[in-house]
């Protein structure tokens, strides 16, 4: 909706993230980390399997099309599923995943400040979006990993990397993950599923595929698992080829919502220091009510707060590991130039709403 | 199917070609070749839209969606479209578009041997299947280009820039546009097309956006004008989640063919140097309809001829002009290494079937 | 020395340079900054020759083959020569490089912050090192820039490159510029051609060019203008082969700094946070005489401080040019995120000593 | 002289040559070829070495320098002097060097039609020329590669890659390696260093390093052995310094051809599809003479052929794998398109000479 040329997938970002494991254990194997060939297959298989709990358009719909789950945790259950067909070879790889495994690093390579999941992303993100600000060096990353007590560091060599990698990974969050048009294209589906879902579940039958109408009608209570089979037949055009459907629908909530984002008639979106108190958010919803004709406005007005934190030191640190072996916290570091500007939270607010009178 | 990474879009090449085509007016204009803001803009107007007739899937349903139109004449259609909406203002696109405008070169910028939509697709299908073969350098090949007589031409020395570009294009028809397991999925496409139309067409009511749901039960009998509004609805997710909910019809042809797509168990491909006979090709089409237990086995069994010819001489000339500005057809240049060879055809033979014990 | 990659050249980066002016005089032409022919001319001229009177080696002999000048002043010199033997075609080219000429803007794409020059040689030096931490976009950059009362500024929309660059110039001043290694290497030449200049001055004969040993022998007083047909004979090749040369020479202090770079046996070299004591200096200057048995041990020790200011927002500021024309200086914007970290300075300090007994 | 980019050095090359037999040698490992660490260090010690005999300008000086010798030889006896330094440690790599290791493989991957030496420098001098019809992908070529019965081959599915690699390398003689510029600059050169020879070794003392000046005034006789300290000494310095210098000699020969080198003014130079005949060359050297005042015309007037074959069969056959393991030379492969017409010998002429007027 942004980036035009930024029509890369997910099965992209699977095998280009295993790829960075497989150069990551071999860099690791080259300066004396011991990782078994059992060990090798069960960090790839748990890099390669991480995102397949991913639904349709991903983050955006995470929690519209099944309300209480993570995707980590679908892909648990997926791993699970595959690991019983495949007589219990994803035993270690779970482990891995979860968390469990002995040897720390196994798992930071999978999810930690500098895990291969980021590396790839940043890197195809950047890549794709044409946001040169974003461009890391996963190569020349990866070069510098090294293990101390099982757990992932840095070569000292290699801190300017780091902070270069911490500084991209800021400007594509102001620059891509929260590009004010990105956010209302997802404000518009997220309200246009959750209008769709209270009508099927008052009982109108949408157009939409088998599965898909499965998760309109059914809320997902407990766990997912007697559910995934319909789950795993659901992709982007399943949603798509409905919301096309639905412009014609005659409930003016929903009708609006799919034909404002299939012609791509995007709402208002502004990125604010300051965010608009309840009372102004009131007042524009009633508005927009008002001309559209609708009783709850609330579909079409919009506010959150965005919040990035370039490096988290206490959530994710990175520790740098000098030549006589001892480890410091990047930010704490003689070398560094960077980090510990990075520590700093910023935080900004979006806003997005519907302005009748030029959108339709 | 084949090329993962070929996520590309009919968009980006519409972009993509109209760069190169700004590229080239520059570029003639440094040469003193006179081009007015009126042609210039006609010109990036033609190539911009010249693909806009695509339908979903573009060359594979070509025929599929619509029986009796070529995608340019639906293109021309959309243009007039666009020319009523803006009074006029693509008169002169649509001339050079039609071949109609006297000066000929700027309808060879957007069709020819060396026009702008090969220059752009070629760079851009190699770069994205990672066909390094079939990588050509448009830029340099525009600062070649020149005018002589209202002809588009080669300055002479861009002779190896013209002779490895057809080169190129050689290879990227063997090893991407003719590969054989695009071609079987295209086989696939094209019966399910064909199946889901007859079942339509005898009263089944199929799942379908209305959009998709009208070509499959109406025949374009003289030309599209009056279903263009239908038309321009379409996209891939029309497509795509309508096999989807397919694959579990009752037909067994449709869920068959369905299924063997969205599942990508493909079909057996092979490119022959000798065709199949007729003979060979009925017993192995009866002996796929019975193991599948359906009456016409023509759905799953295909052959076809695949003809190659590098460089067209007749057909679509390139003249190379010498510094005394004489021209000369390329393969006949006294500096030409590679053309004259690139003359000669190649015919090869595609065949695709159904293995049933393998696939089902 | 460090990057062996790095085999670029000043004429490169000439090109280079004035390539990028190019595309910025179409960009400002572009939105309405009027530009005249003469003006195009006189900056493409002006960022041509900025860095003409660089002679060997650049700025390592900067004031070790001309003691009392900076290259800018011999660019002026050799465009002034130029500019009589072009019957004062230069003129404006010279007003803009001294920034005499009343539109500002002009020159400060010649010198300034956010010059050509500066785009040119990070982008290029980031390539060839491979220090891809340096690595920016000029391309984009450029497309940001804009002029308000005769003064360079960016649109806002381009605040995160310009601050991406800004860091990433900082990375390439702590990785490359101020390598400990190139800075051994650099001491090295320049404390050999201080021994080889007071060995001429002292009436020896050492092997050189004429060109070459004209400067060895002779101190430019005034200025170079009588001597600018001596200097511009000079290249890296005339020092080079007399470095050769020189290793055999009698003399220890001059054949052991030849041989040492010849032979790429580097010095001792360090970056500190904090600086030996002159004491300490002393120490270990006369301790490295007297391995080498030489009387003056300061050809082989030597320290220095090495102060970056990744962005001096008082000697070259940039301005940000918000939608309603007003200015602000970046790091005061409301946009910035990194660049008010940028303001402040970093010290260090390179010290460099030979090791005898390890070098010898 | 032609491409200023082109500043890329042996050094690189030895080392990209290394980096690629290293790929190579995991491919091959990969694909159940046993190659010992033995055997892998001595192909890689082959490789690193394989040009190690190459002296300043490289080709251009082969046998100007050292009038006797092929660089092989020197690479060969530089080998063997470093092999004695290591106490017999490059035993294995000098037998794969000279083709006397059994496995012929591993001196194919140093020598042949698909060596590294040539993947590398076919790729690094496309990229630096920014000549693209030369450009290969050495990772796909090198993906392809197989070994039956000791022998390189290549796996049929690579056979279009090779096709490619062959027409990129026929593009590279007559765009860059046979460029009528170059050339015209190669003969200035040889003349010059002939001439320089026959005054040193008539008693004149030419400024020369003293390692340059040796081989200006003996004649290597027998072998190198003994002057190979003095020869590796020698880089592009010692001539180009010499160059400089010699511009203002008093014998008019040396000095005119020294100063159109270095002041860039080169002879008129041609390719023809028809040579001069002896007649012609003779009326245009004695014409030349005689302009120059000078009694022997023959340094300034030179012709030769140039003769390419874009593919030698004969001299080193590719070989493709079919699935069956089975061999077949690839111009004979039924999948070939190409190599078949690229077997064809293409001959031209240089013709080059000094135009008095002109250039004085």
């Amino acid at each position: 909706m942004v980036y035009p040329g930024a029509k890369h997938s997910r099965f992209h970002h699977a095998l280009g993230a295993m790829h960075l494991t497989q150069k990551a254990v071999e860099t690791l194997r080259a300066k004396n980390v011991e990782i078994s060939e059992e060990e090798k297959n069960g960090v790839l298989c748990a890099i390669l399997l991480h995102d397949i709990g991913h639904g349709p358009f991903s983050h955006t719909l995470e929690h519209s099309i099944i309300e209480n789950l993570y995707h980590e945790r679908i892909s648990l259950y997926l791993m699970e599923m595959l690991n019983r067909e495949f007589s219990g070879e994803l035993d270690l790889a779970i482990r891995i995943f979860k968390g469990e495994y002995e040897r720390k690093f196994l798992t930071q390579l999978v999810s930690s400040q500098l895990d291969m999941d980021r590396l790839d992303y940043l890197k195809r993100d950047s890549f794709f979006t044409g946001v040169v600000e974003g461009n890391i060096n996963p190569d020349r990353i990866i070069s510098t990993l090294n293990v101390k007590d099982d757990q992932l560091v840095v070569d000292s060599k290699g801190i300017y990397s780091i902070e270069k990698y911490l500084a991209a990974r800021m400007f594509m969050y102001w620059q891509v993950y929260n590009h004010r048009t990105s956010f209302s294209a997802e404000v518009l589906l997220t309200q246009a599923m959750r209008r769709a879902k209270e009508l099927s579940r008052n009982g109108e039958k949408l157009f939409a595929t088998d599965a898909f109408g499965y998760f309109l009608q059914n809320e997902v209570k407990e766990n997912l698992k007697d559910q995934l089979g319909q789950f795993i037949q659901l992709d982007d055009s399943d949603v798509w080829a409905s919301l096309k459907q639905w412009q014609n629908h005659e409930d003016i909530i929903l009708s609006c919502l799919s034909g404002c984002l299939i012609n791509r008639k995007l709402p208002v979106s502004k990125i604010l220091n300051e965010p608009l108190s309840a009372e102004e958010l009131n007042v524009l919803t009633n508005k927009t009510a008002g001309e559209l004709g609708v009783e709850d406005g609330s579909y079409f007005v919009h506010q959150s707060s965005v919040k990035v934190i370039p490096y988290d030191k206490h959530k994710s640190p990175v520790y740098i590991m000098n030549k006589d072996r001892s480890l410091q916290e990047i930010s704490e570091s003689a070398l560094q130039i960077l980090s510990h500007h990075l520590l700093i939270p910023i935080e900004k607010f979006h806003l997005c709403y519907l302005d009748v009178k030029k959108n339709m």
